[in-house]
């Protein structure tokens, strides 16, 4: 055995799952309807409860993504090290921060600077995506058969992403519907992730 | 190693346990009793929370078969693809709807609205589940062992189990007892699981 | 492959692990601190404390019991069945019920009905636990080398403490302090889990 | 097989993973933002929000280190036994009064019984690492490349950190200024865990 041995990467994932696991279920309990009377105050509930829903669907479909990609990404890389470690815990910080800003939106979404947190946030997620790959593939920590042109594949549709989340956070100002948009066409874009070319 | 390679079940048994998990624990914390100074309040609070518990047990149960058939459904399944992935995320995204409409029903057990959200999450996951078997059926997913019988007497009881909330969310306007009736016929049928029927 | 294949132990495991976990961190929660202005105001808040704090740490005490009998019993399990899973779900839907208990025993410490309910719940956990152990030995699904000795041990400490559990529950109507004796008596009971006799 | 068998870390890590990806997500729960009218509440919601952001920024960076440190700790110990599994509960214990701790004082940085009541849990949590790692060297569970070396050089980083919290604790009534940067010492000291050492 040598000074650095070869960690498996598979406490990570467990950990990694337990976090977004926990992440995706309890934004639900942002979703509450209080003891109804009348017909009246049920409607006038429901009708609150729209944009929060909405919300909801967005972050489970933006995190369900996040994890499909994180399957994907640590089923190529073969070994973990403690650098590594740190920076799977960078991007789980971030993606923890979504619900705040998915419940923020909720209750405020025509307030731009409601937008522009949840998509600085999912711009600070896509970019702790972007050093993961980048850091596994300078130290050799992905697996041999994978070619280099998935990884340039998945990094210049990293950098798209970014560029249209920083669009998002700032043109939320001048309508919220731009980045409404915007929010929406990037998971349609991530929706199937990109394809692994094994040599 | 090919371009399609075989990706293992565990970690999205891992993932769907810890979203099952985190559901079917958190919603007990609905379940709070207020601090009590006389005998009166005490007895008042305690009814208050006779329909909540009554709700509690109903939705563990109906997560609980839904873990079981999950963890059946996927001891039959040999490998994952990405459609796969996202078929199990469309399951859990209903089954985490679930604590939001027990809350609902726990807080307003003779509204006709309560019963059919009730219904109607427990229609889309019916669904899921079907999705996924005949998903997998279709591209040869399944261990080769398993019987077609098997499939088909899955989808058939499905079938029923759909036919049955959909009644339900319908026939809770004429009345609430109906839905009850019903929500509580399709647990007893689901209580055990098809047996698999290798060859 | 024949017809009843044998199902390992660990995705039970993996779940009874998520729930228990979540059940045992999500109480600290109930712990909180409103901000605080002055120095008078913040004693008072923090001697309301005090029994919410004892129920916390009682609670983590027993939760972890039943986690390392839990590990210890399933470690001497070889394979499951589906009577298995939905005993091992009993077990986990009265463990699921000790944070409401807690919460509140924690907010009404004087009350009989309060250590009735706590002292209840974990009257049924033991009860699940006898369950499983008798199922699992009856149906031969325990590894070979366990002795028979140890079994009997262990159905007669689980006899003990339903016992004391069920005192518990009618003496806190004499007095609370007998309660909550008997309930630090019985962790300490359990404080070590039973050696397991290999042959 | 012998009286004591050996019994695999898999279990542990996995439940240990389960309460610490618990405690570091549900932390961000208590980050919310109320329903916003005009400019001037946002501006003061945001500005109250600050410390509360501090605080939970600081605990994620806490915990992240010590599940690092946990993975690190745990990959050295090749096996288990009752009283490490109770040590490990002892830890998680202490770990899992961090989010009340961390709430605690965000919501009252200025309070030097706040940075107190932090400092102590992060002096525990340090203390039960201490335990777990000299009962594993003691009772001969570390795998045996592991130098003595490296087991010194950890305690002694240990020791240090006891101290420092000890005096953030106390230096706190002086001025909250010094327990705060004490706070952040030492997590920049723990940043990178220390090199294990093989033969």
């Amino acid at each position: 055995m040598n000074d650095k041995p070869i960690v498996s990467t598979s406490r990570l994932e467990a950990f990694s799952d337990g976090v977004i696991a926990i992440i995706i279920t309890i934004m639900v309990f942002d979703l509450k309807l209080n003891e109804v009377a009348t017909a009246d105050i049920l409607r006038e509930e429901l009708y609150k409860l729209l944009p929060k829903s909405g919300a909801y669907v967005l972050s489970f479909l933006m995190i369900a993504i996040m994890w499909v990609n994180h399957h994907q990404l640590l089923h190529q890389i073969k070994s973990t090290d403690r650098s590594l470690l740190w920076l799977n815990m960078h991007l789980l910080f971030w993606i923890s921060l979504l619900p705040f800003c998915s419940n923020f939106l909720g209750a405020n979404p025509y307030l731009p600077i409601a937008t522009m947190f949840y998509s600085i946030v999912l711009f600070m997620v896509a970019l702790s995506f972007t050093w993961i790959r980048s850091y596994a593939v300078r130290h050799q920590l992905i697996i041999e058969s994978v070619k280099q042109k998935s990884h340039s594949k998945a990094v210049r549709k990293n950098a798209l992403a970014l560029i249209l989340y920083a669009a998002s956070a700032m043109l939320g100002f001048v309508s919220v519907y731009i980045s409404f948009f915007i929010l929406l066409l990037v998971p349609a874009m991530y929706f199937i992730p990109e394809k692994i070319e094994h040599s």
